[in-house]
């Protein structure tokens, strides 16, 4: 490690008290160790006031809430969340803050996870590009950055005993992926480890998860510390790679003085724990500046900023947006005047300031006129609200509803069951269409919803969660001040029934089944062939793209993918240019296409820019279980661009050198196997028409094909099939003779 | 055991002998103990001819085919299915066969499994009751039944290592549920372990499968055989409970034997195994009956009526079935001169005559003219061929079109990639009815097919295999000498993209993972509201039925069921009645409605007649993965009466009086699992208050419900959130007091 490390305690006890937290925040000062102050994230300060009870639980000192990831995601754009990372990293400084608890990259494998709201998407390349230039822009500003929640952590429901059950393959392609990007890309000084288990084992107690893949394979230097109250024993969790169990107060330090007292526990891995979280105190130590203050309004004006990017233009029939500015708009909705911007448990923060939708669209047009037309908490009188709504949509040139979900629909602590949008909305739309057909949609929600019910709307742009800014944002977006370039991350299914995960979420009896395997979100409709709501990626414009000229090449980093962008429309626009790869020859299963790269440029009406990208290598893999390894496998690959997962413009192929290794063969090699292989051949070949003569006479016996099924057969089986043609001893020279001669 | 048993050889050499077979066919004589003589089935003996080779590959005597079980399943008759079990018994005497292989119970969880057409259905109930009911037939006449391929052999791709990896409450309700029903009910003198693994070990060496569950929990008194080829380490078979290796050949005896020196094999196992392959010998010598022979047209006559039975009439738009007898009909396709009528591979019967389907429409409808209209190998003039049928057609006053799958499109040994009817066949239909309006469509196949094709046809007749009467069976539903009464055992699928298993089918690097849980078949498309092709238990007849007057009951044996039925229309009929169950308030996920019980009756047309079915306790019941046994939870049950999964026709509601007990709280149950207790609220009521204070202050930190998320909090994890509030020894009284309470 490149910091500066104080020295470790000598004791057990002392490196023990190191390895637990001080109380809710704070790590304890030990000897010449320094205590740490950490808080909640991520997308803002979450630093408690008052009384820091042992949940946590009280008021928090004024932060600037930035886009939660659900909706920071949709800015597809690295740069930016950088931006905000760097921003968070200040507003540490300012409150003495060493660490912030964040990114959250687990995947949003269902809708209904009350925490997807806190997470990017659903891919995990977006997911991992995303979370590592969050933990880049943090740790620049010499705050640590705490990756979360390692791993498969999808649902709320069961969250601190449930069992994420999940193949190999694909907890390494999906779960773990963005995981593995952050780390080797932004080296975050922390790593939180998850409440869940993982195959039945315990995140906080699974030495292969904590130590064996994260440090052996990823090269990960940092701390691993648990989630709040993750941890349920201490000595399995230090044995298995844990450095600090947070928060404090128990007395589990005793725990680990005694197991190693009793030879239970190896005393270097307590001082190895002891090593790293001094080691992160002294980072802390040496990162922190004392000249730093919160600048609110050049914060909130990033805000501001990021949210405009957020926002996804799902739909625009007949160029209802943007509005006219100083138009007639009816503002319709109750999240017009309490927007809906975050979300609820450790993440909430409390704002420096709320941009109102309402006000902010007056200063776009001053005439705006308001109705509720609804409420959260089914307070008043709805058919009186409703009418109110209907007649000042007439009454204007235009409406924008402002629908979604209240802060109590959805949060941390708990799953949805539905994916619906409330009735009521629903009805309120309906009506105020028959009164006012040029009517756009505001959606404010932390998780997905069916969007059928909004299909009669011309004009839908969805903000998700858009940080105390996103009032102004919309306004900016609605009246044509920012052209929306957001793009979905994560499905907009079409019912919740048609989800992957519909019928193993979220789980029972602590036991959650990974059943659609590699199929998550947009992988899952795709191979089913399946409709969805809105695809994965799509968001348009108030202008239009072309894609020209893809090329593609292939060198050991990967496949460097290119292509020119044409802003055919007549406005000032960003586009959002997407690199799917499909590996049709492959030897595995493999979704029909994936996202490998993405990029953005802005571009002026008529002008032509390009981007170019790296397709890596490491991302074009997939993980190998016979050999436990990532494999690159030879052959074509096909590349192809979007601006959605479904609104495809050009593929290209390209040849790819792999790595891939010839497997020995084995007793349990197939002869199907052997015979594919030269040697194999040679050294096999005769067995078949040995052991079972022609294969004519069976065939019409059997009434089937005999080579296919022979095939199957491992070689060991052979030995008793065979009546004593083919021993074992002969087996086994022959696999050795043909195993040297390939 | 009832059955007199010979004296088992002392050696253990000798006992070890007679764990492996002589050969392809014979278990070994050793000492007082008698060979034995097996054959392939399950639909008819397959016992061969001239030199037994190590695989079996060669011709066979005739014997009668009965339909295979994907045609005898659409009986949904289990007494038919018992009375083909019987002659099938009687056939074995005549040959000297003292056991034969079958049943194949194995539930059909994806319509491309190649050996589909071997297994009765998608469901487990009706694949266990009719599986129990060939079993009793068989050994009425003194022959022993094989129950196989225990378990969860669900593919033919790399059968001999796949490993089927299945959560238990799946395996348990699904996979193992027909076993048991057999073992239980009729308890046949072998079950033969599969090739596969489960869950990593392979069936032929595991303890659980084949002695835990199948002796201990069943009750199972018979022999555990191999499939042939099925045992890779002979004393690791033993050691689990194989009693028998077939085929014979290989040298694993001495494996036995020198593990038993060497220790590492218990010699009472040995012994063990060897008592039960002598009281099998014994068994099949008392059981040998000399005077019995084959009563050809007797079977075949038999083999006609049970055949009959076996056809699902899918489709019958204005009525343009029955055919009048005498009419002008065109037989069009291949297979109305070469009938496909069984499947390919180790049951392949060599039948004592086939009936033609042609031949016998002739005998209906002596004017019926022929045109081949495609071949099955590509050969011909394709063009030809369908103008050449098309001009039959549009001569006759209607057509009937022999479609399906060659013998060589599916079969034993590999499984399907796709379920598309061949696509000259598809266009000959077209072409067909533009010519001929009144056509049927009469479809041969071993597995599932995509049916959107034929949408175009009026009249569809779904014969599957129908074995060596098939032909005759046909031309007695078309002209309505028989009124069809068969009912699919299998959903048509809309397409194989929306089929439960389609993304983890079959596997790879030996690997498959049942995702789809639970839901195989109906139940995964009533549980995602999707649409099917046709729905199980779909079958139409030439009359209609009402079902009236639904009544329920409860008792310790389950829930009586009866209903009475009208014939409304005006022939005789038989009706199908279908009994689902849904159970609302459980507290573990259950399928929508799943099938309980079936009866089946004769009505002469305006007759009623009623049916009882008990749907028993244990059919009522669920695997509890925590308790790890069946439990009957208390609580209404729905019973739901039909003509088919998706022509429910009255319902009604009982109270069941389960068996469920309370689970001890733990340090791991969660506080909200306690406070639904009384005692548990009493004991923790005042935790949740006492740690975290008012919940309306934190509610408002915090934007979220504070309640929801301490309800999921493991109560050992308060030891630490609670600050020394809670102590470890202050949670395991309390938590002994909860519990002494209950």
């Amino acid at each position: 490690m490149s910091t500066d490390q104080p020295t470790v305690p000598a004791s057990v006890a002392d490196q023990a008290a190191l390895g637990s937290g001080a109380d809710m925040w704070t790590t304890k000062a030990v000897g010449d160790v320094p205590s740490l102050f950490v808080t909640d994230g991520p997308h803002g300060l979450r630093k408690q006031t008052g009384d820091t009870d042992n949940l946590g639980i009280g008021g928090s000192v004024p932060a600037t809430c930035f886009p939660p990831a659900v909706g920071l995601a949709q800015s597809w754009d690295a740069d930016l969340v950088e931006r905000v990372g760097r921003a968070l990293g200040e507003e540490c400084q300012a409150e003495g803050v060493s660490v912030l608890l964040g990114p959250g990259v687990n995947i949003k494998r269902d809708p209904r996870c009350g925490r997807n709201f806190e997470y990017y998407s659903e891919d995990p390349l977006l997911s991992g590009a995303l979370g590592a230039a969050w933990v880049r822009g943090v740790q620049s500003q010499g705050v640590g950055a705490s990756l979360k929640h390692y791993a498969a952590n999808n649902t709320e429901t069961d969250r601190m005993r449930s069992s994420s059950n999940v193949d190999p393959r694909t907890l390494r392609e999906v779960y773990l992926r963005p995981f593995q990007r952050v780390v080797e890309d932004a080296q975050p000084w922390t790593v939180m480890c998850a409440y869940n288990r993982i195959n039945g084992v315990y995140a906080s107690e699974d030495r292969w998860l904590l130590t064996d893949v994260l440090r052996g394979e990823w090269g990960f230097e940092g701390a691993v510390v648990s989630d709040w109250g993750a941890v349920r024993d201490r000595v399995a969790a230090v044995s298995a790679g844990l450095d600090l169990e947070m928060p404090g107060g128990g007395d589990t330090d005793a725990d680990v003085v005694a197991a190693v007292e009793a030879g239970g526990l190896d005393p270097a891995v307590v001082e190895l724990a002891a090593t790293r979280v001094a080691a992160l105190a002294a980072k802390g130590v040496a990162g922190r500046r004392s000249d730093v203050v919160l600048d609110v309004d050049a914060h909130h004006a990033l805000a501001r900023e990021v949210a405009a990017r957020c926002v996804v233009l799902l739909k625009n029939d007949g160029a209802v947006l943007p509005l006219a500015p100083g138009s007639s708009v009816a503002v319709i909705g109750a999240f017009a005047q309490a927007p809906r911007f975050q979300g609820g448990g450790s993440s909430h923060v409390n704002p420096t300031r709320v941009d109102v939708p309402l006000d902010e669209i007056r200063r776009h047009a001053p005439s705006a006129t308001f109705a509720a037309g609804f409420t959260t908490d089914g307070s008043g009188d709805a058919a009186a609200l409703r009418a109110e709504a209907v007649a000042a949509a007439g009454a204007a040139e235009s409406a924008v509803l402002f629908l979604g979900l209240a802060a109590d629909q959805e949060s941390e602590g708990f799953d949805r069951e539905h994916i619906e949008i409330p009735a009521e909305q629903v009805e309120l739309l309906a009506a105020v269409l028959q009164a006012q057909p040029r009517t756009a949609v505001v959606l404010s929600h932390g998780g997905a919803l069916r969007l059928a019910p909004l299909a009669g709307a011309p004009a839908l742009l969805d903000g998700a969660l858009l940080g105390q800014a996103g009032g102004a944002a919309v306004a900016d977006v609605l009246f044509g001040a920012v052209n929306p370039s957001g793009r979905l991350a994560e499905t907009a299914p079409t019912r919740l029934e048609d989800t992957p995960a519909f019928l193993n979420f979220p789980g029972e009896r602590s036991q959650v089944y990974y059943g659609e395997g590699l199929h998550v979100g947009y992988r899952w409709y795709d191979a089913r062939d399946a409709a969805v709501g809105f695809p994965f990626g799509h968001g348009l414009s108030y202008t239009s793209f072309e894609h020209r000229d893809l090329t593609v090449s292939a060198s050991e980093a990967g496949i460097t993918a290119s292509v020119a962008v044409v802003n055919t429309g007549e406005r000032a626009g960003r586009e959002v240019v997407q690199f799917y790869v499909s590996v049709p020859g492959s030897s595995v299963t493999r979704p029909v296409r994936e996202l490998k790269g993405f990029a953005s440029l802005d571009l002026e009406p008529g002008a032509e820019g390009r981007v170019e990208v790296l397709l890596r290598a490491a991302d074009l893999s997939y993980w190998d279980v016979a050999a436990d390894r990532w494999v690159l496998e030879s052959g074509e690959y096909e590349v192809t661009v979007g601006a959605s997962s479904r609104d495809l413009r050009a593929s290209a192929t390209v040849a790819v050198t792999g790595d891939e290794t010839p497997v020995p063969f084995t007793p349990e090699s197939t002869l199907g196997e052997v015979l594919a292989d030269a040697a194999g051949a040679e050294a096999f070949g005769g067995l078949l028409t040995g052991v079972f003569g022609s294969s004519e006479s069976s065939e019409d016996a059997l009434g089937m094909d005999m080579a296919k099924m022979m095939a199957s057969i491992p070689l060991e089986r052979f030995v008793s099939l065979s009546g004593g043609k083919l021993t074992r001893a002969g087996l086994a020279d022959k696999l050795a003779e043909v195993n040297a001669a390939r």
